[in-house]
C-alpha cells in the first residue's frame, strides 16, 4: 500500500481527491491537512464522504508528511515552492495540482503570478505530468507538476496536428468552454448561482494563466514557438470542459486515422468515429478525453472537438493517474470510473 | 459470476443498471434488448460507456434469456408482467424496476395503470424490494418488485415513526421533490430543458401512480389504513428526490436516538446528527440514503428530511442490492460509489 | 412625477427596483447610494442597465435625500432603522424593502437579528406593505415596511381559508422552496454555482427568520396566535418561489370559490382554474402572484399552491405596488411586466 | 393603431412575439392561428399571458388576414412560402421570422431544407431584415425575411471589420454558443432537461443551416465570396447567443474606435468598453446586441464577443423592430424592454 498525504484538501480538487484515493486499492491515506479546518471530519465538510472517509484535517504545523510515500497538494498557487524541498528531501514524492511548477520559464511564471518563485532549481527537475506526452519521465520523477484543466484538453487535442506538422503554428485558436467548478471553492460573487447560471460569458480574453503553460506545451511539441490565441467562457455547468481547437492545414492527411493512431495505446484517450460531437457528460466524473476531429465542407480549417471532467482529467484523476506511473502500478487503477450519465 | 439479462435498457434505469452492473466484480452481463434500438452498440447510444460496455442491443425475439441467473426489467409499466412468467418458469429469477408487481391491491393497480394485469397470482408471489424492511423474504425471492423512487425515500422516512407507533397515522404529509430524470427519457415538452430549467412546480396533486405504493407500504408498517397527502413538485436538478415529510406527535420520545437505532445496522441508511439538513447532491451517484430529524419550535410536529439519488436507491442501485441479497453476495457489492460533489 | 431615491442598490433588490423604476413612466430616480461603490456608474455595475440608467452611485455622507418624495431602503437588516427618522422629518415618505420594520413584537425581532432595535416607535407607526390585506393604511402611510418574500408567498395562500376560519390554524405547514437570489448578492459559499446547481435542500428547519413575521401575519389574520411549521428549501433556480402550504379544513366549503372571490378585484393575484398547478416561470419578472387550491382526493387536507417572482412581487415589484397607492397612481403603474417564458 | 395577425404560435418566437407585441402600444392583435391549438385559449397554453392575451388560438382555415397590416409567420420552414403570396396580393405586408425567404440562392435553400421552394419570385423581393445594414429597405418592404438568431450574432460581430476591409476574409471563424430554447418547443430527447442540463456539446460542425444564410449576408458585406468556419454549440441556459469570432487582421486600425464609431447610432448596438466581456444575460430578454472587440496579446488575430437574446434580437425583438421600420414608427417602440438580471 503506498502511504499517501494530501496538503489542502477543502476545495474541489481537494474533494475529488478524496473521493478517488479513498477507494483506490494501493492508496492508504495518512493524513489531510488544512490550516482553516484544522480538528473538523473530513466527512463533516464534505458530507458525500460520510462512512467512506474517517480522517479529520489536521493542522500542518503538527502533522508529519515523513513516512508518506507521495504526498499531493491541492492548495492555492504559491504554497507547494515553500514545501516541496523538504518533502522531497525526505524522500517524499511530491504531485503539485497547483501551477507552482508547471512553467519552466520562471520570469514568465512571476509575471503571471504576481510573486517571486521560492525554489527555481525545483522548476528545472520538476516533471510535466501529462502522461500522453511524458509518460516515461513521469515513472521517474520525484516531482511531478500536475497540468492544468484547459491545457490539458487543449494539448490533448492539438498534439497529433503538431507533432506531425501538418498545420500552421503560427495561428493556433484554442476557443474553451469551462464549467464552473474550474474557478474553485471561494467565495467569489461572479461565481454565485444567481450570477453565473443561465448565464453565458467569456473571461481573461486579453490574458489568462493558462496562456503560458499551453504555449509552453505546444511550443514544445512543435519544437518552436507557436502563436496562439487562446479564448476561455464561463458555461453554467458545473464540470467539464469542451475545447474547440481551430488550426490550418499545410498539408493533406487523414486526419481520423492520425488521431486513432496517435491514441491508440492511450488509456484514456478517446478517438470518437467521424463526424461525431463529443459531449461533457460523456466524461463526467471520470478519467476520459473525448476527442472528435473535424474538417469542415473539406477546407483547409481543421477543427478539434475535445472533452474533458476538469476536476478529473483535469485535476485529480491525472494526478492519481500519475501516482500510478510512479509507483509502477496499472495506469488506469482506480480511476477507470464510468461517466455518470445523465 | 452471476448471469445477467436486462430487457429495455434505453432508459436511465437502463443506463445507471449498466454503468453499475458493468463494473460489478459478480456479475457477468449477458444481453441488453431493445426492440426499436436492436443491432446498435450499447455504447453508440450511450458514449459514456465507450471502452466500457461491449454490447449491442438485441432484439427481443432473437434473444434467448433462459440462461441467465437473473433479468432485470428496465421497461415501462406493463412489460414485465407479459413476460416474467417464462423467465420464472426456466428458473431465471427476476428483479422488475417499473410498477408491474408492487401494488397487491391488483384492482387498485388496474384503476391507476389504465389496464388489466396479466398475472395477479405472481403479483402474489412477487416480493416488494426495500431490503429495510424485506432483507429476508428479498433473499428467498424469485420475483422482486423493486420500489419506485418517491415510494424509496418516503417510507424509508416514515419508518420509524410509524413502526413505533408514536405519529396520528391518519394525517400523514409527504411534500416531495424530484429531479427531471425522474420523468424518464420519453421526448415530451414540459420536460425539455427550455421548460423545466429556472422553473419548479408540482404536479399531480389530485393524484399519482405512488400514490398507491407509497401508502400500501406505510399502511403495512402501521398495519392499519393509513392518510397520507402526497404532493410531489419537479425541480431543476438532474437526478435527486428530497422529501420533507410530516406528521402530528402523539408520544414524547427522542426522535434523534430513534433514528440512529432503526438504521445502525443498515448499509445504506445514513442518519445525521441532530439539527442537520441533507443535500441531494451527498448522494449523487451513490446508493445512500440520508436523513434528518426535526422538531421545530419542540411542538409536536416531526419534519424528517430524507434524500436519494432516484436513479440509483430510487432504482437501478436497490435493484443490485436487491440482486445481492438474492445471490447471497455482499449486500453492497458493487454498489459502493461515493457521490460525485459538486 | 415623483422623485425617488434608493438607499443601498448593489444587490439583487436594488438592481430589481432601479429596473422598475428606470422605467416607471411617474418616477424621476434622483440617487441610489453606496458607501462602497460610490463613484461607479450604475450601468458599470449592472450592465444590463446600459443605456438605459445614466446615475451613479453616489455616497451616503454627499448625497441629500430631502428633496425626495420617496426613499427606498433596500439595505441589509439593521441599516433602515438608523436613517428613516430624519428622512420622515424632512418629510420623506419611507418604503424599507428590509426586515426592520415588519416585527412589531420588538423584542422578538432583536432574538432573531441579534441587535437591539434603534426606534422601537417607529415599528409601532410602519405599515405591513401587503396590499392584500393592508391596502388602505399602505395609502396613508408615512413609512411602509415591505414584506419578505417567504412571508409575502404563504400569507396570500393561507389568506382566504384563515380569515373564514375554515381550518385549524394550530396546525398549519408551509413549505416553501425559493430560488438562490433570494439568499442574496453577497460572496458566500453555499451559494456558489458548483454548490447550489444540481442540488436541493432544506434550510433553517430549527428556525428562520422569516418565521416570525409570516406567524404574526397569519395571526393577525386569524385575530388569534396560529401554530405554524415552516420548512424552507433552496432550488436551483435564479427567481422565483414556490409554497406549497397545508391546512387541516374545519368546514365544509367551495374552496375554489371562495380563492375565486377573495381575489376578483386584486390586479396581481390570479387564481387558477381548479386541478392547476402555477410554475415559478409564469411569473418570473412579473408582479403576479399565481394560486391553486386542492383538496386531494376529497380528503380533509386542504393544499394551496402560491407561486411569485421573489424580487418582484416578493420584494422590488410589492414595494412599487406600495409607492403607487402611497401616491394616488393606478396601482399597477409601471409594474405590468409579463413574465418572460421561457 | 396597427392591425397584426400572426401564423403559429405556439413556439418560443411566439409566445415571445406575444409578450411583445400585447404591450406595444401601436399594435392591435387582430388573431393567432394555429392548426393544432384551435379553440385553446393562448393564456392557457401559455400560463405567463393569463390576464393580459385574451385571444384564442384559431384555425387558420377559419381565420381572414385579410384585414390585417402585417402578418408574422412564427411558423416552422416551409410554411410561409405557402401563405405569403396571397397575404401580399391582399396588400398585407408580413414578415417571416423562418427561414423560407432569407437565402438569395434558391438551390442552396433547396439543398440545405430538403425541399422545393413554392415562390422563388418572391426570394427576390424579399428583404433581408437586419436593420443595422438594411435599414432603408425595410422600411419600404412588402416582405421581409426575418433574420436567423446565429446569423444575426454573428453578422453584426464581423461587420465593421470587413466593410472596411481589414481582415482576412478568406479564413473567418465563427464560434457560437446557443441556449437551449434555440432548438425549439418540439419535444425532443437531446434538448430534454436530464440531456442539455449540466452538459455541453458542439453540433452540426459538418453543416448546419445557418451557414449559408451567414456566409451570404458576410459575402455581401464583403462584395466577394467570404470564408467561414462556423461551429455551433448548445450551452445549458434557457436564452442567449454567444459568438466568440476570429480574424485574422490585415492593417492597423483602432478597433475600439471602429466599432463604437460604427454603431454610434445604432439604437440596439451597445459597444462595451474596451477589455470587456459581454455576458448573455446583460440582454436577457432585451433586444440589445452587446459587443466586445479584443486584440489579445496584441496579435495579428482580432476577437469579437457578441451576445444577443436569440429569443428577441434573433427573433421576435428584430421582427418587430423591422414592423416599427415598415410602419414608421420609432424603431424602438415596445422593444426597449431592460434585460433580466439576475
Amino acid at each position: 500500500m503506498i502511504k499517501v498525504g494530501i496538503i489542502g484538501g477543502t476545495g474541489y480538487t481537494g474533494v475529488e481527491l478524496l473521493r478517488i484515493l479513498s477507494q483506490h486499492p494501493e492508496v492508504s491515506l495518512q493524513a489531510i491537512t488544512s490550516r482553516k479546518e484544522a480538528g473538523m471530519a473530513v466527512a463533516e465538510f464534505f458530507p458525500s464522504l460520510r462512512g467512506k472517509v474517517a480522517l479529520k484535517f489536521s493542522d500542518p504545523a503538527d502533522t508529519s508528511l515523513d513516512k508518506c510515500n507521495v504526498v499531493f497538494f491541492a492548495t492555492p498557487n504559491g504554497i507547494a515552492m515553500q514545501q516541496t524541498r523538504i518533502l522531497l528531501d525526505a524522500g517524499v514524492r511530491v504531485i503539485d495540482l497547483s501551477a507552482d511548477f508547471r512553467i519552466k520559464d520562471v520570469p514568465e511564471w512571476e509575471k503571471w503570478h504576481g510573486m517571486s518563485h521560492a525554489c527555481p532549481d525545483l522548476v528545472v527537475e520538476a516533471v510535466y505530468g501529462l502522461p500522453e506526452i511524458n509518460r516515461d519521465k513521469i515513472k521517474g520523477a520525484r516531482l511531478v507538476a500536475n497540468p492544468g484543466c484547459y491545457p490539458t484538453a487543449v494539448q490533448l487535442g492539438f498534439l497529433p496536428l503538431i507533432e506531425t506538422g501538418i498545420v500552421d503554428t503560427d495561428h493556433l485558436i484554442a476557443d474553451v468552454k469551462s464549467g464552473v467548478s474550474g474557478a474553485g471553492r471561494n467565495a467569489e460573487m461572479h461565481t454565485l448561482f444567481a450570477e453565473a447560471s443561465d448565464n453565458f460569458k467569456a473571461y481573461g480574453v486579453p490574458g489568462h494563466r493558462h496562456l503560458p503553460e499551453i504555449k509552453q506545451g505546444l511550443s514544445n511539441i512543435a519544437a518552436r514557438l507557436v502563436g496562439l490565441t487562446f479564448v476561455p467562457h464561463l458555461t453554467p455547468m458545473i464540470r467539464g470542459i469542451h475545447a474547440t481547437l481551430y488550426a490550418r492545414l499545410t498539408a493533406n492527411v487523414d486526419l481520423q486515422l492520425l488521431y486513432e493512431n496517435r491514441y491508440a495505446n492511450e488509456p484514456f484517450l478517446d478517438v470518437l468515429p467521424s463526424s461525431s460531437h463529443p459531449e461533457t457528460r460523456s466524461v463526467r466524473g471520470s478519467n476520459f478525453c473525448r476527442i472528435a476531429v473535424h474538417r469542415p465542407q473539406g477546407g483547409d480549417t481543421v477543427v478539434v472537438l475535445t472533452v474533458i471532467d476538469n476536476l478529473v482529467k483535469g485535476a485529480a484523476g491525472q494526478a492519481v493517474q500519475n501516482m500510478n506511473l510512479m509507483f509502477s502500478l496499472p495506469e488506469a487503477l482506480g480511476i477507470d470510473h464510468i461517466a455518470q450519465l445523465p
